[in-house]
């Protein structure tokens, strides 16, 4: 069991210094966590349980993440908000040759400047972490949103 | 502590796989995380402080749940929206003869087939888990619901 | 790792225990949680990022804890209403002389004697822990809340 428990603590030392990022405004940090040929996604429930691959964004490079960070800046659309994340549930689900697969229940946050708050988000975090290198990052990472309503034009990280 | 860690790490996967199977909507598993006789209870914190037994639902053997289930199939109600869990603080208070008590805060929010999310129940988990049979299982789940106000007709499993 | 995994689980332990303290109403063992001479402080992310030392609520001993909690009791502000918390995401940051770091995300819904739930607060546990006694106790406890909108009255423990 003590693999199994050492595999759970790398994923949820990940996950929590992920979050940990984007909720301090440290935008920039974000593509790190990613390798350099990946997949990121934000994807409806619907759509991804109907195999529809249409998503709210998508990405397959570390450099389309970093180009993401770019235009997000540039329209100061975080300065005016902050977001929290809350992270749990976190199942680890399969693991072959170093890529560790895991399942997340997540919830977002979103506080204003004029410091309202509303719950953003919620869904399910579908990663794939790459364990060989000295850090493990995140090879795939589906974000699933439980609501089909999503701002799309606010698709900060998540 | 090795002891003490491994006991943790199994109550929060068990938690994580329970509440996994909900929120996906994999109801017909929901029955299967328990043992045949055991006790599962929904009840608000007022009645529960009080000694009060009257519960929101209650139901002592796995037949029971299922018949549970067999109903909200029925009755459509569960195809109209979905279920986020968040779990967090697990605290194991006990163990005797391979059965662990534990403590968790949780949070549901509800998600409605158009897209609105709202927070449907807070409050805690009192478990008590069997840990001797090849998978650990609640033998007992006291869900504690912290608001007086629950939607009694949407008694699905929390 | 082991040791890094025993310090997650004593950090994450502690966390736990503190928060089912508040959301039980069991307040008077607050303090407890705490060295005698410590730091406790709840303040806006706002003047935290300035580095503004105004704070919602200062205190720097055991004792002035003790005294918040009698003058709670008094107003009987917490009997008309519970909170509950989620905390996630905990990351620990540094260690240094059985001195631990760690950060996490945490989140407060209020429940009303009504029964009415709403957000009442968000932010992060900027913690300091000492491991060194024979159980871990907070030296510091930094409760930076993301909301510039904090009802004052209400400076319960968070």
């Amino acid at each position: 069991m003590t693999g199994a428990i050492e595999t759970q603590f790398a994923v949820e030392r990940l996950l929590a210094r992920y979050v940990a990022a984007i909720d301090e405004g440290r935008l920039e940090e974000w593509p790190r966590f990613f390798t350099q040929r990946c997949r990121y996604q934000i994807i409806t429930r619907e759509n991804y349980e109907k195999g529809h691959p249409i998503g709210i964004f998508f990405a397959d490079s570390r450099g389309m993440l970093e180009d993401r960070v770019a235009s997000l800046r540039e329209a100061n659309i975080y300065e005016a908000q902050r977001y929290r994340h809350l992270v749990t549930s976190t199942l680890i689900t399969d693991e072959v040759a170093g890529i560790v697969s895991a399942q997340s229940n997540f919830q977002v946050v979103r506080i204003t400047e004029a410091g309202a708050m509303a719950l953003f988000a919620t869904g399910r975090y579908l990663d794939r972490v790459n364990s060989n290198g000295p850090e493990p990052l995140f090879t795939e990472k589906i974000v699933v949103c439980d609501s089909r309503r999503v701002d799309t034009l606010l698709a900060l990280p998540l």
